[in-house]
């Protein structure tokens, strides 16, 4: 269903030949068909940041736009001012058919960081995808297919809250790093909130999920996150409900690019606790969460533990406050570090499921967090060392 | 000839069944036969240093010791005081033995983490290797191999100076990030230099070297560099030549890491220029060098700047200057990023050496830095995935 389950929303996933995988979907619209035209976003804080977020940044400024357009296989990052005029031209070329401002029309493009757009493919394939554009399941899974690149699945979700709906997609597989992990990620609603209330419940869903992720620690240029209300189901949300319905659909996203991790076959939950306050314990986390010696071990199925509390060692004191000897780690039920010493029997430890979790107490306050990762596997390399090719 | 090239030292390596590889080198003595005792130290900064590191940087502190016992196969770190009463037992047999004090008897360990020293066999073992040992060259060798993990071969120097000499030997291959990035190192001279000038002259030389280098971005628990003074050569040498001779022997040995880096196909050379000052261009090239995604594309034989951008671009403002429109990146030679923008045809880098030089001029300032990492292949998947079995 993806982004046309919330009412007031057509969309199209289109062959456009953007892709060098001949055949591939890879453009998309999402058409808000109003009656409202609020939303909110949220965007990767590289500094190169490409020339689709450039544009985006500034048209969602004013908390209004009406459609995006989106392609993947070419990313138009570092392309100086000339990429910057070719995702204006797109964005006109999409506000020209639907007899709207440029400024109400949001570009988004992931793919090679580097080389220009084939503009011709680009404008033709927006206009044809607003052709075909629908409002129906398929039209939204179409959308959700169009804008992969190394991902597998496409990555949905839909939410029902009392009256409304919530809708959305996400594409994002590798170069996905907290600040902001997601690649490009479009969600909808046909509830009746302002474009303020949007940004409010967007920017704290996104901390709590885009940004707890991390499947190899490589921050994109093309990050972006857009949350559009089109006010169809006339129903005003308790925002508290909202706000919630939103943070889980960002939740549900951002679990999905961990499943789809890029050549990943172990999903990893590293759970802090004890800690001082949640600053420290997202520190812990994170650096467990980015030890390329840990994620080996994963995939070999070795519940190494020694390779969690090496990483913790890296944390600054001034940023998470503990003692090494009262610190345990857990791994799928099984305390491995039973004070900074060795605990039960790493034997124990039960690695066949997909899903392995590692719980850290820190011992020293009542603060916890969670961030997910991937485990790094030859599939991660192969990939990556063949992405060009 | 390893740590036996200066003068006044004796060494050995021998099989004392610490290792699980059977057969394998796995304990080294290196014993400081005088005159002069001197030392210096540099140890990890990680949290959970390892029981030996706690011993050893404790008798280094007075700038005295006459001996290193050093084995491999386990490196008795989260084992909290039976660990560290192991080590203290090992530089008592070592004292014992040797007649002086287990003050002046430091002691370094490499292999996993959180499993305690078979102790008797490092007893017994220390005391053959005390036995056998001599100042010649295969005994310096012999010791050099003892320390080897998954190195692939024995990492050592020899320079001279003016009337006297430097040798050392490094074990180190994965596991290797920058502050400390070594494992364990030990430089040995027979120039007559005091403690403190040891120390000063170590401290530059690993700034320089061991903290310019970076495998997998994983800080050990183990990492040791000494410096022992046995001035037996009785020159007392030019502070600048000797400065300069052990920043030397640290960045030849500092790069023989780079050399045989856990599955390494390709040495990466990181070098940043026109930065404001030397700590942002350090920044810079740090983030460069922890990228997975590039280091994956170094080993496709892929000239990817986009991944060499997008890390830069992670180096927050306040830390290094730059305007992203600024930036070039020149790869083998060839400047496929000019200004931000793609320039020369990335087709044009030829991949078929084994170095790998990447130049980023951020043409803000005139600092420069320069550091080393290792591609992202199978077989460091491979070889950290199977550490265990």
């Amino acid at each position: 269903m993806s982004v046309t389950y919330a009412q007031g929303f057509s969309a199209a996933g289109v062959v456009a030949g953007v892709s060098s995988v001949a055949g591939k979907k890879d453009m998309a619209v999402v058409v808000n068909e109003g009656p409202l035209d609020a939303c909110a976003g949220v965007f990767t804080s590289n500094r190169f940041c490409a020339a689709p977020v450039q544009w985006s940044r500034s048209v969602v400024a004013d908390g209004h736009i009406t459609a995006v357009v989106l392609n993947s296989g070419c990313a138009n990052a570092c392309t100086g001012t000339e990429g910057f005029e070719q995702s204006k031209a797109s964005a006109e070329e999409v506000a020209k058919e639907l007899g709207i401002q440029s400024q109400q029309v949001a570009v988004c493009s992931t793919g090679l960081i580097g080389e220009l757009l084939p503009l011709d493919r680009v404008l033709s394939g927006a206009k044809e995808a607003l052709r075909q554009r629908q409002s129906d399941e398929q039209s939204g899974i179409d959308a959700s297919e169009a804008i992969m690149t190394t991902d597998t699945q496409p990555k949905t979700v839909q939410l029902d809250g009392k009256g409304y709906r919530v809708g959305g997609m996400v594409k994002g597989s590798g170069m996905i790093a907290p600040q902001l992990a997601t690649m490009i990620c479009v969600i909808t609603t046909d509830a009746v909130v302002s474009a303020g209330a949007l940004q409010a419940a967007l920017n704290s869903a996104v901390d709590m999920s885009f940004n707890r992720i991390d499947v190899d620690g490589c921050m994109s240029t093309n990050d972006t996150v857009l949350l559009l209300a089109s006010g169809a189901s006339g129903v005003e949300p308790d925002p508290d409900e909202f706000n919630a319905l939103v943070s889980q659909a960002c939740a549900q996203l951002a679990r999905k690019i961990i499943g789809d991790g890029e050549g990943s076959s172990h999903d990893i939950r590293i759970v802090v606790k004890g800690a001082e306050h949640e600053d420290a314990a997202l520190a812990c986390a994170r650096s467990v969460a980015a030890s390329n010696l840990l994620k080996c071990a994963i995939y070999g199925n070795d519940p190494n533990w020694g390779r969690v509390v090496s990483s913790l060692g890296v944390v600054p004191e001034d940023i998470a406050q503990y003692r090494p000897e009262d610190v345990d780690v857990v791994i799928n039920g099984v305390k491995v570090c039973d004070g900074g010493k060795p605990g039960q029997d790493r034997s124990l430890v039960n690695m066949s499921a997909r899903e392995v979790h590692i719980d850290i107490d820190l011992h020293i306050g009542k603060a916890e967090t969670t961030v997910w990762t991937d485990d790094l596997t030859h599939d991660y390399v192969h990939i990556n060392a063949d992405y060009e090719s």
